[in-house]
């Protein structure tokens, strides 16, 4: 099982479709612009870094078809404007696609052939990087934890969320792998449903202890004592530790505080966005009210003419976070200082 | 459209469906033991006052199949014994059964047609009663609120939970009649969607203006400051004001109470228990994972292997709640002296 990989043939962005899960396993094979926009807008593909994996690939795949001439560099940032604006809060998206165009940009002078075997290398890179970043999380996070602990997810910062171990999920797998027993409570995440559907498929499928429940139910969990520890991925950081995640994180963040457990946000480093002073600074992406009234259900689950609010993210507030774990080490509030300081910053 | 009612040939309860809303408007005749604690279990009739008055309904109805012997009291508490363990977690329901056992024990003296008629008058009491009971606590809990209020709800406790205005909602629909403007944000209240299939239903035929959220973007809506207070409704509550509530409520809580917004518990007299001293005797209906699972969705949202864990109730701490409105009137923090108060225990 793969979540996403460029084509043998280097034409094509090959990507497990995430929206049939746990049903069905079906690949797909994305050749054109539009193509990829709808996976990633449709969450085909999803997670910060897969999604930043699955551009890289797309840029090297959509560059080929464009014509040898001048406005190469430019129709190649068009088409990753386009790209980018498929899902405006995943700063990883738009992290892979400005690499891209900079390495082209870099590489202008060389002839066409050369200069699409640099791109092959650089979407190369980008992949390599993110399972070796997976790694390092994975590493750190264990540090963190003891087996038995019991562990509540929202929503999925899996393998199927990245490349290999994934974020979030990463330290239970790599756990799992040294012989600690996890018991993990996974948040369904309403309203796509990515806890049920991707994170208790996948951690089902590692042979590690997974129970399901209802975004409603965390808090009662945590009050009895079931929980040690909230894992959550992040899809933008800002430099002061304010985070955007899947809508819900706040409450669980908020709970936990409560509750006196810790709540920790594992991160890639090109998920920290620098420019980004405060979670104020953060786009809040909204959805169509479809997502919670039709999608899924067997009939309609509200009326048709009754309003929907569906906002995607919601921002943590960088109090509430006990740590942020990068592949670079682990950082802890005031995280304006330590986030600097962990990425050599000012 | 009604809740609940008794047949007019008293051989009856008769239920609005709520299982089917908000597609289907369906009324059930139900005149077996079975029948009515099939519509209880499967929450066809739900929300604590509505459940009250069907048990006092149907303990007339179940009375009048009895043989008029020396066995009748026996086999009416065992009646009323089967009924109460269809919702376990209902103080109503055994408030109510209690209600029409001592009344039948009271009047065990009389001939058969005349307890009849007494148990008649008595669950029609029991319906009145609940009647001026929605309306009282509606007129309490609009001294709370002001016009262009933004109030959240979670679940619901709306008249399709009760005989006429409800509690929770019944402020808001008095409200609406008195003039107020509100902008209600109903939390869909996963597992069931009460809040989705019932209170966008119930509000928007109201004539309110109704958002429906999924629970998980009720945190984000406090912070930008959309909520001026949360309203719900409660299935117990305990000497000391701890609250059962609808899985969900507790979270909903912590995050007022962080986000400094006043929390609101509306409880007819009846469902609070002055003998469970606190939170911690209250015992939480666990309930099937198939209602996270299966239950209205096209497809399983997760593998037939994966556990769930599906408890339909939290307690939330008394600390956390602002104001209880009862009939008799607002009781405040600590409650284990307002209430008793308010009610004249000690």
């Amino acid at each position: 099982m793969f979540t996403v990989r460029l084509s043998d043939d280097g034409r094509a962005v090959e990507i497990l479709d995430q929206t049939l899960l746990p049903n069905v396993i079906k690949y797909l094979r994305l050749e054109t612009a539009d193509d990829i926009y709808e996976a990633i807008f449709s969450l085909r593909v999803r997670g910060a870094p897969a999604i930043g994996v699955a551009a890289g690939f797309a840029m090297y795949v959509l560059a080929q078809k464009l014509p040898d001439d001048e406005a190469f560099l430019e129709r190649l940032r068009l088409t990753g404007e386009y790209l980018c604006s498929s899902r405006p809060t995943a700063v990883n998206l738009s992290y892979a696609v400005c690499r891209m165009i900079a390495t082209a940009d870099a590489n202008a002078e060389l002839p066409y052939e050369q200069r699409l075997s640099v791109l092959k290398k650089e979407c190369m890179a980008i992949y390599n990087e993110d399972r070796a970043m997976c790694r390092a999380i994975s590493e750190n996070g264990l540090t963190l934890v003891k087996s038995g602990d019991g562990i509540l997810t929202h929503c999925n910062a899996g393998a199927l969320a990245a490349t290999e171990y994934g974020t979030g999920l990463g330290t239970l797998l790599l756990g799992k792998e040294q012989g600690y027993d996890f018991k993990v409570y996974s948040d369904e995440t309403r309203p796509l449903l990515q806890g049920a559907r991707l994170t208790s498929f996948e951690l089902n499928h590692a042979g590690i202890d997974v129970t399901l429940i209802c975004d409603n139910a965390a808090s009662l969990l945590m009050k009895q004592g079931k929980i040690n520890a909230c894992f959550v991925g992040c899809d933008r950081v800002a430099a002061n530790g304010d985070v955007a995640n899947k809508i819900g994180t706040r409450s669980v963040a908020i709970n936990a505080k409560y509750h006196n457990i810790p709540f920790y946000v594992f991160c890639p480093s090109s998920t920290i966005d620098f420019d980004c002073k405060n979670g104020d600074d953060i786009t809040i992406e909204e959805r169509s009210g479809d997502e919670i009234k039709n999608m899924f259900f067997k009939k309609p689950m509200a009326e048709n003419e009754v309003k929907c609010y569906n906002p995607a993210f919601d921002v943590t507030d960088a109090e509430l976070v006990t740590a942020i774990i990068t592949e670079k080490g682990i950082a802890r509030y005031p995280y304006t200082k330590s986030l600097a300081e962990l990425f050599g910053k000012d």
